[in-house]
Parts: C-alpha cells; sequence; structure tokens
C-alpha cells in the first residue's frame, strides 16, 4: 500500500533541533516510509545563514527565504523550529493558507497565540501539531490530548525546565548557592549566556500555559500563569527544607479548582517531600505527574530538551501529521469547549513555609499565631530557635489560599518583636 | 460542529473494568461529547449473569447474546472487557464483519493472535485499540505507536505487573518469604485466588509480547517471550542483592540487538540498583522504561490495574475510535514491517549474579575462575564466605549471553568442589 509519491517537508530552522530533524528524516528515510506509508522528502530548508556548512543538507535545497519556501504550493508539512514569535507566527498562518500543516517545537508561541493558530488551522483544514514544544521528547501533549481523553484531569505538576532542575539538583546535592550551580550550568552548557527565560520562570509558564489548556479543554494565555523565577532561593532554604524532608524544585503546576468551575496556572520553587517521585529527578531531566478521576497518579519522565530529544518529538508528530494527509483527514484539534476562568494567584490554596526573625522575649509565639489565627490560616508546625535576644521562627501552615497567606505576612510584618520575614516558601505533592 | 445522531457503544463484560465504563461513559457524557465531536450511547451490555444489579445501567440494555449484540449492525463500536480468548476472539472478529471497530482490554488475545485480529480490521477497514491491554492507565501503547513513530527503539524494559510488584516490594521491605508476601496480596486484594497468571510471569509475558512488536515494528507472538516466574525468589536472594545495592523486580524486556537485526523479549526476576527509577516503583504500581536513539531514556509510570484506571484507557481509545469514525478514517494499524526474527534466550546478553556453595579449601576459586574463562565470561567480582568447611562463593560478571553463561554453570556443576549452585540471578538496569 505504499505510494510512491513522496510527501514534501519544508524546514524553517536549522539550529540544534532542526539538524538533528533533517538528519533523522535522512536516516531513517526507510523506517518513516513504513511507518506513514509514503516516502516524506525534505522540500527545503529556511536558515539565516546560508553559508554555514549543513552536513548532509544539500545546499540546493537551503534558502533564506522562508516565505518564499512555504508559500510554494507543493508543501505537505511546514516543520517550524525557528522558536520565538516573529517571524513564525507569520510563517505558520502562511503555511496553513498555502495549504500545508505544521509541526511546531514553539512554546513561546503556542503559548501566547496558541487559539489563533489554532483557528487557522481549523479553517483552512489542516493540522497543527506542537508536541516537542512541552518537555522534549516525553510524549505528554499526545497523552494528554488523547488518551486521557476519556478522563477527567484534574491536576498537572511538574519539573518542565531542565535548566533550572541542573542547578536546585546543584544546589541541593553540594550546598552550593545559586550563582555557583548557575555558573556551573553555563559553563557545561546546561543554561545559556542569558538565562533570564529560564531562570525567571519564563519557559516554565509557557509550558504551564499549554499543559493546562490542553489538560481541562480550556484557554489558558501566558498572561494567565503566575511565574515566580527561582533566583531567589538560597542554601538557606535546601537546608530548611531538608530539616522538612523536602528539597527544592522549580514546580509548574496547573489545578482545576475543586468545585470544578475554575482553573489555576502557576510556576514557582516549592519544597516537595522526598518521598515525592518528583524530589529525584535529577540533572536536567524533566518529569511531569498527571492527576486524573480515573487514571489517578501518572508520572512522564524524560530529556526534557537537547537536540535529537526534541527531534524524536517533532518527527513523532511528523509522522503523524503525514497518515493525517494521506487519509485526507485531521487529527484532534484544540478542544476550548469548556471554558473555565482562569483564577488569579490568590485563589491557589496550598501549605507554606515561612522563616520569620522575631525578637527572642516571651510571648511573641502568641503574637504570631494569633495574627495567622485571625487572617484564617491554619499552622501544622512551628519551631522557635533562639539565641543572644534574636530567634528564628519557622512555621509550616495546613491549606490555606495565597490571598490568605498573603494578609497574614502583611500582618507579620507589622508586628514590632517581627524584624523581619525571611522566606515564605510553598509546600508542594503532599 | 457537534453531530447529534450518537455513535452506538456495545459493551461486553461488566465486571471491574465494564462497570467502570459504563459509569464513566455516563458522568462523562457531555465531556466525551464535546471532545468526540458527537454524543456516545450505551447500546447494549453482554454479561453473563443478567440478573445482577448493576446500579446505573438500563435493564433493558443488557443481554446475555453478544453475538447477536455485535451482529446488530448499527454498533460503532465494541468495548470488549470480557478477558481470555473465547468467546473474546470470536465476538471480536464478528464485530469487524458487522461494521462496528473495537476497543479491546484483552492482553492474553492480542498477544497470542494480534496478528489475525490486526488483518481482520484492516480487511474490513475498521480500527482495532488497545491501550488497556498493557499497564493499566498508563499511555504506553499509543506513545511507542505514534509519539516515537519517528524514532528507533531499542528497549522497553519495565514492570509491568502489578501482582509481583506487591509481593517483591513486601519482600524487599520487610525481609518476609514468598509465601508469607503472597498471603498478604492475596488477602489485601492484589492476588487472585490462583495467582498462577500472575507469579509465573504469563500476565508480564503477554505485555512484553505486545510491546515489543509495537516498539519494534515485527511480529513477537507470546510463545516468542523467555518466561521465568517470581516463585523462586528468597528472602536470601533479596540479601544477596542489597549487598550489591540492587533490589529485585520481575522485568519484561524487550530487546533490539546491538546488530539491529533481530530482537528479543523475556520476562524473569532481575537484580536493578536502587538507583534505578524502577528500584523505587513500589506496591501495585507499574513503571516502563523506553530507550530510544533520539529520545534517549523514558519512563511511564502510573497506576498497572483496576477498574477505574482500565477504564481510564479504554475510553481514551473510544474517543479516539469515535474521530476515527466521524472522520472516515482509521488509526495506526499494525505495523509490523521491519520483520525481524525473535531470538531464543540464548542469545540476550546480560549480567549474572551466580551463588554457588563450594568446599572451603585452596584451588577452589582457581577452578571457578577457569570455569568461567573456558566460557568466555568474564568476571567482574567474586567474593568468599567460609565456615565449618563450606564456603560460599558470589561471582558476578560482565555481560556474557545467556548461552554462555549456561554452559558455565553446567561446568561449574561438575566440578567435585562445588557442592551445588543455590542461585543464578541477572543483572539489569546498569
Amino acid at each position: 500500500m505504499m505510494r510512491t509519491r513522496p510527501l514534501k517537508v519544508a524546514l524553517l530552522g536549522c539550529g540544534v533541533v532542526g539538524s538533528e530533524v533533517a538528519r533523522i528524516m535522512t536516516t531513517h528515510a526507510d523506517d518513516l516510509a513504513a511507518r506513514i506509508g509514503a516516502p516524506v522528502e525534505l522540500a527545503g530548508v529556511a536558515v539565516r545563514r546560508p553559508s554555514k556548512v549543513r552536513e548532509g543538507i544539500p545546499q540546493d535545497l537551503v534558502t533564506t527565504d522562508a516565505t518564499a519556501l512555504v508559500k510554494r504550493g507543493d508543501i505537505d508539512v511546514v516543520v517550524e523550529v525557528i522558536g520565538g514569535i516573529e517571524p513564525a507566527r507569520s510563517l505558520i498562518t502562511t503555511a496553513f493558507e498555502h495549504g500545508a500543516s505544521v509541526v511546531s517545537a514553539n512554546k513561546a508561541l503556542l503559548a501566547q497565540d496558541g487559539a489563533a493558530l489554532h483557528a487557522a488551522a481549523d479553517q483552512h483544514g489542516k493540522d497543527l501539531y506542537y508536541e516537542a514544544a512541552v518537555a522534549g521528547a516525553i510524549p505528554l501533549i499526545r497523552p494528554l490530548r488523547e488518551s486521557l481523553a476519556g478522563d477527567k484531569v484534574n491536576r498537572v505538576l511538574g519539573i518542565v525546565n531542565g535548566t533550572t532542575n541542573f542547578i536546585l539538583d546543584k544546589m541541593d546535592s553540594t550546598g552550593a548557592g545559586y550563582q555557583e550551580a548557575l555558573d556551573e550550568a553555563t559553563a557545561l552548557g546546561y543554561a545559556e549566556a542569558d538565562p533570564t527565560a529560564d531562570v525567571e520562570g519564563f519557559d516554565a509558564a509557557a509550558k504551564a500555559a499549554i499543559l493546562a489548556g490542553i489538560a481541562f479543554h480550556t484557554r489558558v494565555r501566558l498572561d494567565d500563569v503566575y511565574r515566580e523565577g527561582m533566583t531567589e532561593v538560597t542554601a538557606a532554604d535546601f537546608a530548611s527544607a531538608k530539616e522538612m524532608g523536602c528539597t527544592i524544585k522549580l514546580l509548574a503546576i496547573c489545578e482545576r479548582a475543586e468545585d470544578g468551575r475554575s482553573v489555576t496556572a502557576r510556576v514557582h520553587p516549592a519544597m516537595i517531600p522526598l518521598t515525592h517521585p518528583l524530589a529525584s529527578v535529577r540533572g536536567a531531566y524533566n518529569a511531569v505527574f498527571v492527576e486524573s478521576d480515573a487514571s489517578g497518579q501518572l508520572m512522564f519522565y524524560g530529556p526534557g530538551a537537547g537536540g535529537a530529544p526534541t527531534a524524536s518529538a517533532v518527527l513523532g508528530d511528523l509522522v503523524a501529521v503525514c497518515r493525517n494527509r494521506l487519509s485526507g483527514t485531521t487529527g484532534p484539534g484544540e478542544s476550548a469547549y469548556a471554558a473555565l476562568p482562569v483564577e488569579g494567584m490568590g485563589e491557589v490554596v496550598t501549605r507554606y513555609h515561612i522563616s520569620l526573625d522575631v525578637a527572642d522575649k516571651p510571648g511573641v509565639l502568641a503574637q504570631v499565631a494569633t495574627v495567622f489565627a485571625e487572617h484564617g490560616v491554619s499552622i501544622d508546625t512551628v519551631r522557635q530557635q533562639g539565641k543572644d535576644g534574636e530567634a528564628s521562627l519557622v512555621v509550616v501552615t495546613h491549606r490555606a489560599s495565597d490571598a490568605a497567606l498573603g494578609g497574614t505576612v502583611e500582618a507579620l510584618r507589622k508586628l514590632d518583636t517581627v524584624r523581619g520575614v525571611a522566606s515564605i516558601m510553598r509546600v508542594e505533592g503532599e
């Protein structure tokens, strides 16, 4: 049943991921043809620097005119691995208009303009697939969108940024401070020269927006995601976490409210118990927990970045999109029918670990405990350590809303006996 | 774009899994309709005991005549959760003949007759999906078949039977013997009254056959899978494992040979290092490692059995099959183009942990070492413990073929100074 006319693929971008996509398309051509039911042919590669030698890619396929490539009209699938908003967005829209389906690894674009891109794909009856946009090689979009299509997902909790996990793992295992661990990550190539997108949580927030939208069948934009980076995490925080039997991870957390009528999405550092499977995710690996009504707890683990792993995800999508084209259909598109509101951080309910510097005199604990009680925040444990008239008070709360906790901290700061709030960290995964 | 004529589903079997499928179809009807693009309707439920009260299932849908149900001609999807070979096989074939697609959770049938059933589905242009047949709710078939369709899978290594993992975990954590741990598993409902299918590895072998076939795009029958149960694993084996920094798991292992020209599939107890993520899979959970050229190591973890988790997998397939029907297409069918031979156990290469009871006198170690050398099996470590003229010798080898190891052991047994071979266990996951 093999068709002999090949399906034509235009590759936009030929960096770390793109060059791996091209390499695998060549070396695994026979397997891809057998799995799709027709050969796939690399019809063009759009790059910025055409003079650079790219092993295995014939020079006559290389062009700097990406727009002309996607407008050719004979392209079946456009693979977009440029990244960033423009020109990727215009190129993808143009691709749909000219009859191509699209496979993208572009998390920033999907998080910002996913709805519009899906609408454009639908309008032209084309596919838009982007497994590679979240957690590299780890199958996550497809399991959420298809395997769990008959289930009700309530929570997605994961480590979706390898750079920050490398840094936090290093701080945890060596006692290093943030800057020292970042320097090592940079030296080893795990962090970019400007690490802002990773360490400030922008990258993870984009992934959280995509995951929340797919998991809850609703639209979640990048702006809906609460975001807190991990640059303020200190060696002292790790010491506190250890005392609690915890470690610290930068987590992306997407949750359905208990009444099911709204959702939240957030990225921030959090303590999680050492017994939680996410605690043992080392180095630059990613892992995502998914909790659903029927399936219970599932975990997906693997390399979250890198050329070859990301290319693996791109090629899985490429095979699916090519099959869809051969059978004249499209895969499941955007599913946003639930149209649930996305609540702000104030509505998030979790536990907190708060370190206070207080005066070491009688009555301080009673004062502090009263403030918590007045704000409806119930205390789980409290530990006081004093020396030389100064003391530190570590309070771990039961579950409370972020708004209630915020009010509590504001009131604590006003107490004469509270010299300062040394740290506040959420406690997750319990 | 919602179609109003519902898709009709016939449910064959209404036990632990079937009743959950029916329940979720009712309680999540609106979500399923939105995700499929048309409502789904339970059109009939075939059972053995019609008099049993089944909450939420109208009595007029219940029938004992499964054949008549699948022959009705208006059924869109048959969900088969009866299990076993017959009548499941005939019913599925009849379903295809009468225009229905099939979702099955039947590992035994798929492992034995997968090729014939796929051929029947293809002949009639229908879908055959069976995510629930392997590892319950854990998405595994779809990731292997679709997400990794552009990659080359080299190894699938996993814990795919919850009953035996519960027993082995109990032996590991409490020092209990096999019988004691089995009794507890039975009392808690994790083991059936006749635990043979689980403890002798038949259940895991069926899953290994299915996984190997999909991972390597070739046909692997149940008979091709080497199978060794875990009833001989002793508390002493766990003590030996601990000394090596290992634990013992019943593993299903599917491997592509290093030259890529053949595959193997096997189920047996094995030592794995405590640092391996599979070592920390507790209780009745399942987890599967997948190693591929481009994606590297992925792990999928979750509940491997149970009514609701298995129903989650069935419903994910049901949504996919319904979508395919609405768009007049079918999903990826069997992919066995690679047609690789399945080698026997002799060709498997791994490491071994061997305990020998030997005479405690000079020259024994030299004799034993000579036998290993003569069979081309290289020794990694050896440890000797002696008392009262008797000694035990623990040898851990480097990688060697099962055939070479077998020859070594046979020769060792012939040595006068070797009183007995106390245990042989494979060492995996390094």
